[in-house]
């Protein structure tokens, strides 16, 4: 793997993956540790137009999802473990925590990430689209999940037509805490986001905005907490349809 | 990557792990795909053996957490966040939504895989600790996590003290489907589970739970529908006491 020099890709040349090549990276989400191996987790593979057209919605139109020769959708997916128990004389099992659904999300991720770093040894570039929470049920219904199967992240994946500039991190003492949390000064942080900040596309990010700060993009354009607010009642109605209350 | 070949390890040596090793570890967590690169976790690093057998106990005891030289707890942060807000100029940002843990969480778990990956890379052996979703308040208490900070997975990691079988997955086209969701039929079923319940392992293991099939020891003894409605009371609670309502 490629620790330090990894970057997100989102443009992508026409040329299709086979099979070998996406066999190797469901492969490598397959092997991916799993809580006590229930394997709670399924994945669509998209690469037909039509379906890849009708799933850019939910993904507020960004252009990867029709640009991609395959879109991964990765899955919680309790269907499955609920079938094999009725085959297997447990009749009446049903997972409708929302405990289920975190653990079964937790291993959905787990397992996309380890797709995307099998891709990214191959030389794919890979997007994650963390879209896929915020419109669960459009995705439900594009790729017709029934009950106990929700939507949690997806990957496009092709062979890179760019390489884009890498995004750039906070330094690791930012994410880093030794033995105990230890919360930051209001100093420390300034320190920590310098870099960030001076960074000139976000700069630019910042006057295409008309903000005065980086962080008023982020938290009040951006990824706002009344927006997370209104999509968290949208996220928890999709969770109720399939199954998962609260 | 060893896609094929990786198991968990739960048993490592008495030898620590380098400060350069660790290093490059985190590098990699650090590096991974983020939301928006708002960069919402963070990670608590326990090495001193009294902490560990603090934590010990929110992990049922598993004997990894105080055998392991390093614990890594990954956790969603807003802390950090809020805080770079007020120091910015735009107080009063709090994240206390359902889509802002489950987007906290999602960025740590990628984070978390991709450090898992790094180290694996390093010829360490690591094993996640699903158990962190059970006891969320117990290592909030241990690791003195503020609000906005709630541990969503742990790894153990160290040099292997031995080679353990391999874990057995169910076949790729259990976990794979084209272009959309095809419910699996009860055969269908019973197939992609055949080789899992002929594993000697999983027979023997049967017999210990005095159960009659591999799918009543997994959905009536291990991780029954009913305990994951318990854990996720204990999971709101401690989500909502750290200021993520439902």
């Amino acid at each position: 793997m490629n620790y330090t020099n990894r970057r997100s890709v989102r443009s992508y040349r026409k040329d299709t993956i086979d099979n070998q090549d996406l066999s190797a990276i469901l492969q490598g989400a397959l092997r991916a540790s799993n809580t006590g191996n229930m394997q709670t987790w399924s994945v669509v593979v998209t690469r037909d137009p039509a379906k890849k057209a009708a799933l850019a919605p939910s993904h507020f139109g960004q252009p990867m999802v029709e640009g991609a020769p395959v879109v991964l959708t990765f899955c919680l997916d309790y269907n499955r473990l609920e079938k094999w128990c009725d085959a297997s004389g447990v009749e009446g099992v049903h997972y409708d925590s929302m405990m289920a659904a975190y653990i079964g999300t937790i291993d959905a991720i787990i397992a996309a990430q380890n797709a995307a770093v099998a891709a990214e040894d191959l030389g794919l570039g890979i997007c994650f689209l963390g879209t896929t929470v915020y419109n669960m049920q459009g995705i439900i219904d594009v790729l017709k999940l029934p009950k106990g199967v929700v939507p949690v992240t997806t990957i496009t994946l092709g062979w890179p037509a760019e390489v884009p500039p890498m995004t750039e991190r906070l330094p690791l003492e930012a994410v880093v805490h030794e033995e105990e949390y230890r919360e930051r000064t209001a100093e420390e942080v300034r320190a920590l986001y310098s870099e960030i900040e001076a960074n000139p596309a976000n700069q630019a990010f910042v006057r295409e905005n008309a903000k005065e700060t980086l962080a008023q993009v982020f938290c009040e354009v951006r990824y706002s907490p009344a927006s997370y607010r209104e999509f968290t009642a949208k996220m928890l109605d999709a969770l109720r349809a399939q199954g998962f209350g609260v």
